[in-house]
This record gives structure tokens, sequence and C-alpha cells, in this order.
């Protein structure tokens, strides 16, 4: 039996991203950059005004003080947007709005505040610095920048500057296409009536939200009967397109209808490996078809398979996608203890509460079999036991892998604690400093 | 000037979740649940068995040891799936496949591991307690049981219980429709071309991927030019349909241009504010239209956008949406002090790097400027400076709202200090405690 970390590492040794795509700005979301992006452009691309005002040569006017304002000419308006060209004529300004481009001549802005803001005759009360409420072109970014490494995931704020700087497209690790199989005789997908000795298929639309949410693409969703040559012909189809392929079910011990190992032991790289963790022991990894994709057969307890994703599917997904995943833990006093197996690292499900002095306590729910989806649905985190512990003792602290963005576990926690709207309408974020 | 957590509150005050929808479970994920959810059925939905292995009737076999095994007859086999009606009889065992319906009138399951595993006639070498290795029908969920209460966010464990018990559909608050809109006769679509005085709208592509991530649907982007009966027209047509209105640009403080504050000023429940803050002073808010549609009118820098976002749009995108919003922070030590104005709450662009202590590090990145988005790019997180501070001092601890989710802010940090894969292969994950 391997532990966890050899499996994993295995697993990942073995994927590499998937190929470089050059996209549109409005599909690489979340995608990670394959090259450095250079701008081809200063940003910003002109010398404009920071503030709706006057625009003024600093020298002419250098005598104006508070209490000696002074008259002069306005020569015209220069919106933002205004493509003509203006300039700067001694002794009068022009006004200006804010992003517009700054006359030829011009070095400063007036702010409408330090004047009477009228558009014919101005009165000025403030002498501005040369540059004051200009900013030059070329400030923020120059032609010929690098203004995004490659290995950078692209955000809404790396989307703000490759727009800002005219970036179109940009070459990524490409979407990650994930197909997802469900195998087994007794399930039917949801809508269709079940009928003796069937059950509903989960594992599907769980494992369809987890890779959503993960970054992934799913480009299938399907079934997959108890038949060798179904499962044959329809692995083989979808290894013609797919980046990772995820089934579940069909590779329990007893073998004798475990259709999918029999249709993949001994293809490819393939391998069958019982992994010293709980839930989740038999695993299923290799590379298959000539264009070595990745596959995955996970257990067919929802419980296992939520915890198959969390510790190699979504690690394996980041290589896919360029990207390095690493899991960050939260730690909880456990607040009733429960055993674990000897060997096997356990994953426990639990419920994320707050005591007085803002530690988290961490309550076991939803029984030990891997088949209880109730429980699963209640669990905030998966606290996880080292192989070597056999009772995880209460009060004892274990670190808590989040099932959701900590975020919201607060906001639950908030509003089951406070009814009110302090928490939530806060302009001071709480701060969590030695709570989690 | 009002203060952030006073405008903050006027907002949500305002608001309300958006209308109860009934929805198809693959249009549900991160939507938020109106109504408690009853199981229909109870789950395990009928006996049966946890194990490949052989069904029998415990008693009958309690004479068995692993020193006196004992062959028994096998009246067949039994998979998942099998809708026929099996029967126990007396001293024989039916093979049963793991997850098959368990014969009526057998009562535990021997392991294939504790036998010989043949399919005609079997010796058993373990006597089986009453129960073992049976998932009773209702073990996990009854009939009539709640499995979701109203106010749950739908996540991927949510769907896998809904799925489980075939709901198909359940009642939520529907979809958050956002319509986000750039203002300004300066701004050029990405992908056309820049004219003299123009310049690419940044603010759009960088709010529908926030909107986005935050779980709203954004089901319009476009473009306002300065013109008041175009701006009242495209307004009065998205407020139609829209649940949320969002505008960038045209309300900065001299007004002459500011044709987005002229057509809204004095309109539904419109109001201009100066909030306390820096950058993102000039707030507007208000309901509008029929069906009183909430809308925000953004500064147009970038940096002002994002940070408004953070402030004001994410937690009321969260209520509208019928969830609540906590932000959190992560604490950080300043590498490098800078100044804040006196009475206003800034939110600093801070690039987070970790000590040697595991503390982070926090360094301002992209200047003083709000139309820096280079810099804004490079930031991992807002350090929040309490509005009567006016100098952050270095070595100072602030609470920093990280832009990103930890974990990848975590990942990146492990990439750069270290190129090989221990971090990302490790089975045990990364305690945080103490550190963020």
């Amino acid at each position: 039996m391997r532990t966890v970390e050899e499996h994993l590492e295995s697993v990942l040794a073995a994927i590499e991203p998937v190929a470089e795509e050059v996209l549109p700005l409005d599909q690489v979301h979340g995608l990670v950059l394959t090259r450095d992006v250079v701008s081809d452009v200063d940003l910003p691309r002109f010398a404009n005004s920071a503030m709706d005002g006057y625009a003024v040569r600093a020298t002419e006017i250098a005598d104006i003080t508070p209490e000696h304002p002074r008259s002069v000419p306005v020569l015209g308006d220069i919106a933002a947007g205004d493509g003509a060209r203006h300039t700067h004529r001694e002794g009068s300004v022009w006004r200006i709005m804010t992003g517009a481009p700054i006359p030829e001549g011009a070095d400063a802005v007036v702010r409408v505040e330090d004047t009477d803001g009228r558009p014919r005759e101005v009165l000025i009360s403030h002498a501005p610095e040369a540059g004051e409420n200009v900013r030059p072109a070329g400030d923020d970014v120059r032609a010929g920048d690098v203004i995004l490494r490659r290995g950078t995931r692209v955000g809404a704020t790396q989307l703000a500057i490759l727009a800002s700087a005219g970036v179109a497209e940009v070459a990524v690790t490409g979407p990650v296409r994930v197909v997802v199989l469900s195998t087994g005789d007794e399930l039917v997908p949801l809508g269709e009536p079940v009928g003796p000795g069937q059950i509903h298929d989960s594992n599907g639309p769980m494992l369809v939200a987890l890779i959503r949410a993960a970054g992934g693409t799913v480009v299938h969703t399907g079934h997959l009967p108890d038949d060798e040559k179904v499962i044959k012909k329809t692995l083989d189809h979808h290894l013609r397109d797919a980046d990772l392929v995820i089934t579940s079910g069909g590779v329990s011990k007893g073998g004798s209808y475990d259709a999918v190992k029999a249709v993949l032991t001994g293809t490819g790289s393939m391998e069958f490996a019982e992994v010293g963790m709980q839930p989740g022991k038999p695993q299923g990894f290799g590379l298959l078809g000539k264009r070595r994709v990745p596959l995955f057969t996970l257990p067919g307890n929802p419980v296992s398979v939520l915890v198959s994703f969390e510790v190699f599917v979504r690690p394996a997904l980041a290589r896919l996608a360029g990207r390095r995943h690493t899991p960050v833990t939260v730690p909880a006093v456990v607040q009733q203890g429960w055993s674990s197996p000897e060997g096997r690292q356990q994953y426990h499900r639990v419920r994320l509460t707050r005591d007085a002095a803002g530690t988290y306590a961490a309550a076991p729910v939803g029984g030990a079999g891997s088949h209880l989806v109730g429980g699963l649905a209640m669990a905030d985190g998966l606290a996880v036991v080292p192989a070597e512990i056999t009772q995880v003792a209460t009060g004892a602290e274990v670190p808590v892998l989040p099932l959701r963005p900590v975020e919201e576990i607060e906001a639950d926690l908030a509003a089951s604690t406070d009814r009110d709207t302090t928490a939530a309408s806060s302009g001071q974020p709480p701060s969590v400093r030695g709570s989690w």
C-alpha cells in the first residue's frame, strides 16, 4: 500500500500542462499565460488630465495666490475622447476634463475647485507646480515593458492591464477539457425514474461542480454501463479529444463486475493502487491512448469521490492548467473525538464552529460510511488525520482542509450568531489572525 | 463626507434578494436555496451491500471460524442495478456486488476477501454479525427528512445529496443579472483601433471578471457615450430586465461633462455621496425605475473601480443573491511604509511575501495614482488603513484583503521559493496557523 504522498507524486510526475492556445481576452479568465506579455504602447497613451479643471502653463500663472486670484481667458473645452489637436496659447487656458489630452505647450492642470469654474474667462486662485494634476504619457507602463510574466494566472486585474494596453489576445495554457463518466448498471441519470435496485447518479453532478469551480471545462458528462465493449468504445471515443477523463465506480476489490477495471487493466500506463487513506483506498490512474490522456478511476462512493478529488484530482487539474495547487488548511480543535484506521491517512468530514476565543472547533458529521451523502452536504471541511494516529482525541488540534471558501464559512457563522447586519456592513473587515 | 461603513450600510439597507426561481440542478450551482428541501425517499433507497461478497443469514453460518471454514452453495449473482427480486434460501448464499440489493431474508455480507471467491460453491472463513457490510435502507436519510435548509448555498456536495434523493429542481434566489456600462467618449472597446485622445476600456473586462467570480451573471456589457439622451435611453432599457446596473466613469467632481451624473441626479433614490476612502471617494448609488433596480455609479479609474467593487459591490451582489458577504483579511507586516490621507480609509495595493517565521510581509505596489493599472495587476491584496492613520509605519501590522484566493497566493510563494515539487506533492497540506 502506497502513501497518499507517493501516489500524488506519481500522478503529478506523469502529467504535463495541456497545449498552448492563443485566445481572446474574454476567454482567458482563470487561465495561465505561457509567454511574457509586452506592451506595444505607453500607458497612459498620452499626457492627460487627472482632474476636471483648466490646463495651464505653470510659469505663466506663478504669481497667483488664494489672496490674489486672477482671471484668464478660456480658449475652449477639451473633453475626454476629444481627438482634435489643441495647443496652448500664452496667457490663456483650456478648460479640460479628467482623462482628456493635455494641450501641446501646457504643463499643469488647475482643479476646478481652485477656480470659479467659468467657461469663457476663469478666475484662478491657485498656482500649480509644473506637472501638477497631469498624468504623463508612459507614467504607468512604457512601450516595450513586460506587463505580465508567463506563469501568471489571468484574473480581473490582469484583464484590466491587458485591455488597457490594447492586447486583444494572449497565449495561455489552454482550458482543460474534462470528461466525467459515472459507472454502473444501477445508475440512472437525474430526471429519469428509478426502478428496483437502481439509484440516481450523484457523483456526476458533484464532479462537474467541483471541476468547474477548480477552473476545468467539463466537455462531456455521461454514463458507463457494466459492459466491457461499451466501456472500451466510449473511452476510446473520449481519448481522442479530452485532456482528462474521470470515472467513478466500477473498481471495487471483488472484481467480478468491475468492468472499468477489467477494460483498463494492462492498457496505457494504467495502474490500480491501494493508497493508505480513508476513504479513497482504491485508486486507479494512468495515461491512455495515443494522446496519453490522464485518466482517474475513482471509487464509487460519493464521499470517496469527493476526497479523491480534493487529494489527487484537484492538484492534477492545476498541473494540466499550468498551475500549481497548494492546499491550505485551517487549524481546528476537535469537539468530539473519533477513531481512525491504522496505517491510513484519514479525511474526516467536519463542521466548523467558532469558540469564544475565536478558535475553530471541528465536529465530525455524516458518520463513518463513505456512502453517506447526507452528512457530506453538512461538512465545511475535511480533517486530515495522519496514518499513525488511530484515535483523534477530543480537544486535539487537527488541520482542516476547507471544502468551501473560508469567507463563506465565516459568513454562515456570522449569520448564525448575529442576525443583525453589523458584521456584514462593517467597512473594517474582521482580521482573522490567530483564529484560522 | 460619510464613512465607508455608513455608505455600505445604506446600500445594503436599500436592497433585497432577487426573486425566487425554480431551476433544474444543473443551473443552481452557487445559488441559495429559498426553501427547505425534503427527501421523498429513503437513502439508501434499499438495503444494499457495502462490499463485494456473499449475502448470508448470519445465524446460519455463526459456527464458521478462520480455522473451521465451511463451503456453502451459491444461488447465483446479484449485480448492482439488478432489478429482479432475490430471496435468501436457508443454508445457501447469493454472490453479491457492492451496491446491489440484499436478497430478502439475508442480513449480512461476507466480504469476498473472507472467502475463496467461487461462483457455485464458496468456502467461507468468517462469520459476520447480523448487519455486517449491509447498508440499511434509510440509514443515511429517511423519507420526509429535511436534507438541506433554506439559506444554504448550493455547492458540489449539496448537488450530490439533491441528486441522490432524485430532486431534479429546487427553489433558489435567482441568478443576479448584472449590466456593466463603461462611460466616456474616450473609450474604445477592445479589438477596435484607438484614435487620438482615446483609450481602450479596461473597466468593463475587469468588472465582468469580478462579477462572474463573485457568482453574478453578466447579461450585458456595453458603453455609454457622453450624451445624456443616449445614456437615459440605454439605462431605461436595461432597467426593464437587470437586477443590478454598474456604471464606471462619468461622475467626477467637475460635472460639466459628467453626463451620467447629470442624467441620474434626482431620479429614483439616486444619491451621489463623498465617502471617506481612498481611492473611491465619489460614490453614487440608488434604486431606479419601476422595478427599483439598484445602480452603482463607480468612479472611472481602474483602481477606484476595483476598490469600490470589493468594498460596496461585492457585499451588494451577495445580498441580491440571498447571501451575506463577510470579508476576511489576513494580517501582514508592512515592508516599507507609506502615507495615507487624513479622514479617509485607505485601500493600498500590496504584494505579499512570507518571511522566515511564516508571517506575511506586505510591500506597496503600483504607486499612488488610481489610474495606474500596471501595479494593480501585481497586487495580491488591499491593505486597509483606518481613516485616522496618516502614516503607515514600516514594521506595522496591517489587515490585507486578498484580491485572489489565499491558496493561489500560497502556490505562487511556494513556486518562487521552491522549484521542486515537494510542496505541491505533499499529502499533508501545510497548516497556516498563526501566519495568516
